[in-house]
């Protein structure tokens, strides 16, 4: 029985000539990331295994969550990797206003790289999927001991095949995609699998908008999500980075639990309502709907903070303000990617239209700080969860969407189509 | 008895052809203003007065204190603010992302004007002093009020004259003569006077200069702080808004309890040291000194947010990298500076050098988000306060500074003299 990549990358890293999925492994780890939340949990459970971590460019740690610190509480946490990282001469941490995001600054450092094996201390680590690597979220003291030993037992998952073909329509994305999937196979659709993405329609793919959609691949319970990598990945990895990558494709025969083949050119703008980012429903049957009035839009997030991201939401919003009932926040993902907008002159888009525009932070998609939401109040956002009160207070809504989307209704008050609003 | 340039301001609010020092006055008001802290705790009070507010021109709402909100409690007090404001019809609510920093955007904006008698719920409302304007800090019973009646009692305060003449140095700025007066008169050295700034020196002094000191007249225990009305005050006015304003002389007779003459040539780069800020030391001093290492720097607020602030980090921050162990929040008074900001090339310029450049808000100033620190940290901050605890744990301190000297520091990684770090 044939392997697929992700099962090729775990056998790799746990010594065998092969694995199958249910078997349970010890893998060795390539990368092992924790943020501002989960690291200072970590870190006590890691100091009753060992005095050090196993690899000092292997570890990595960004404060991104509460980050610029919103209150003394998490200014101690921030301090307490700070001080660690420094105390063991990690290489890679990454510091308040020098960094960025977790799931955008490792891509965007090299940090990470086609064919690791990856571990985070954060739901949406799949996110490095995209670059071909297998990547998972883990929980505390599963991270303290990666950190610890440099190795971490997997049951390997099954898999998905997700057969992409043709061209997404001008205003499609990957968001608009992987919430089409999600709505598709519900929000437990993928559990404990792989969701391997292939097909001539990933050519037709930037990066970010596969990184967008290997990120919410945990939204379907699955494991991990992944890409091939083409050529776009290599031209990308030659970009980001020194380290030696490698490649690992599926075989002929690998075997997959289930086969769902997508036609890009049919995925419409598509929204996840509240409060599960499977209750998918296209822009054409939310426009037959009486308007959902907005009163916050969030653009930004380890989901949609790249500059592909912010490109197409400034398109949407030039010469345009924002509707005076709403607020938006935009949240560049990286200081580069704050740069990279300056440079294009987006900052002013949005600065013209009314837009606050955040340095880099995990800010509002959790709820953290920088736009959380009152009783009663709805927000259309990039990000990756909808869940009940995850932005705010309980009684709040949050409707995910694109870069796209959330312009078009940042400028009409109400969750809109970018396809009438026009680019200009 | 002659009076001063307040006096006369008061008296003219007051209906009066003369008031002296101590008298008890009921002054009409041109600008009532409260924040996302104080507003929804005024509302009610307002409530047992009147339904409405007195004029819908002269009520403003600006919030910017945990804006973007940082939690559900902050959003809930911004929420009561713009529900209110909306229903009242008020010309000026300022919302996220569309504004700034109440005493950065009502200048700018134009809604206060020389002449004016304004008050606002937040102590370093006597900023607009600088414009040559009676402007004052008041409690939420007292705002209140003023939104109801469009009237106020005040006790005429007594005056101190400032002497200014002569040019400050290239390294001097406005926030370096205060902190020097307010370290020559200590914090109760100007207790309810109005520090009243004449003489030759304030020629050579920039808008943003004033704005900085009137600022920080509170700190000095003022109940206001004034500037007169010449032809760089009126070249701003006539640039920020079109109302009409009124310029008051102070009489030649008019009584000073005590008179200061200030060499401004003479005052140096000067730093407030925890926790007072009269503890005034000047960069000589503190170059003697072991260095004092520090962990954060803010560089912002409504003291030192302006374009001439962020202008004079910049230069000393071109080419430089902040320090490993420093974080460093720069934070642009209102939108209009953020945009001039990049125009110029200034952001680009703080994020090379390692630097947070965040959206418009008080945020660390008072400890609220955005930047507050843990037990132990060091602070260089270009903000008005330095009280114990105020920027997070009891145990952090807080060393007021220009801007020049934050960045200075914020690459020398202790409170350094930015005369050493050179202009590029």
């Amino acid at each position: 029985m044939g392997m697929t990549m992700t099962q090729k990358i775990l056998a790799a890293h746990a010594g065998l000539d092969s694995v199958e999925a249910g078997q349970l492994i010890m893998a060795k780890l390539d990368v092992v990331m924790a943020n501002d939340i989960t690291g200072p949990m970590a870190l006590p459970v890691l100091k009753q295994m060992a005095d050090n971590v196993f690899d000092k460019d292997k570890v990595v740690f960004v404060p991104d969550h509460f980050t610029p610190n919103k209150d003394i509480k998490s200014a101690e946490n921030s301090k307490a990797i700070r001080e660690f990282a420094k105390a063991q001469g990690l290489k890679w941490y990454f510091e308040q206003g020098k960094s960025g995001v977790e799931h955008a600054i490792l891509p965007e450092a090299g940090v990470v790289t086609a064919g690791e094996c990856i571990i985070g201390a954060d739901s949406h680590t799949c996110t490095y999927g995209a670059l071909g690597a297998f990547s998972t979220g883990v929980g505390t003291t599963d991270i303290a001991t990666g950190m610890a030993t440099g190795e971490l037992w997997f049951k390997v998952p099954g898999a998905m095949k997700f057969v992409l073909k043709g061209k997404p329509s001008r205003y499609v994305s990957g968001k608009d995609i992987i919430i089409h999937i999600i709505g598709r196979i519900g929000v437990d659709g993928a559990l404990y699998k792989s969701m391997e993405f292939v097909g001539d329609g990933i050519q037709n793919l930037t990066m970010d908008d596969r990184f967008t959609m290997a990120n919410m691949a945990i939204e379907a319970g699955a494991k991990n999500g992944i890409f091939p990598v083409d050529e776009l990945t290599e031209e990308y990895l030659k970009e980001h980075g020194e380290k030696e990558y490698k490649i690992y494709t599926a075989d002929e025969d690998a075997e997959y639990e289930e086969v769902i083949e997508i036609d890009l050119a049919e995925v419409r703008p598509t929204v996840a309502f509240p409060h599960l980012p499977g209750n998918a429903k296209t822009i054409d049957e939310i426009e037959v709907m009486e308007p959902i009035k907005i009163d916050q839009v969030v653009i930004g997030s380890c989901t949609n903070g790249r500059i592909s991201d912010l490109r197409r939401a400034a398109a949407v919003l030039k010469g345009h303000t924002v509707h005076p009932d709403v607020r938006v926040m935009v949240v560049p993902a990286t200081q580069q990617i704050y740069k990279q907008c300056i440079k294009e002159g987006l900052v002013d888009i949005f600065i013209d239209a009314g837009c606050a525009f955040n340095t880099p932070s995990c800010g509002p998609c959790m709820g953290g700080h920088m736009g959380v939401m009152a009783a009663g109040e709805k927000c259309v956002s990039t990000t990756n969860r909808n869940f009940v009160g995850r932005m705010g207070h309980v009684d709040s809504l949050i409707y995910l969407a694109s870069p796209e989307v959330a312009a078009a209704s940042a400028i009409a008050g109400y969750i809109a189509n970018p396809e009438k609003v026009g680019d200009r």
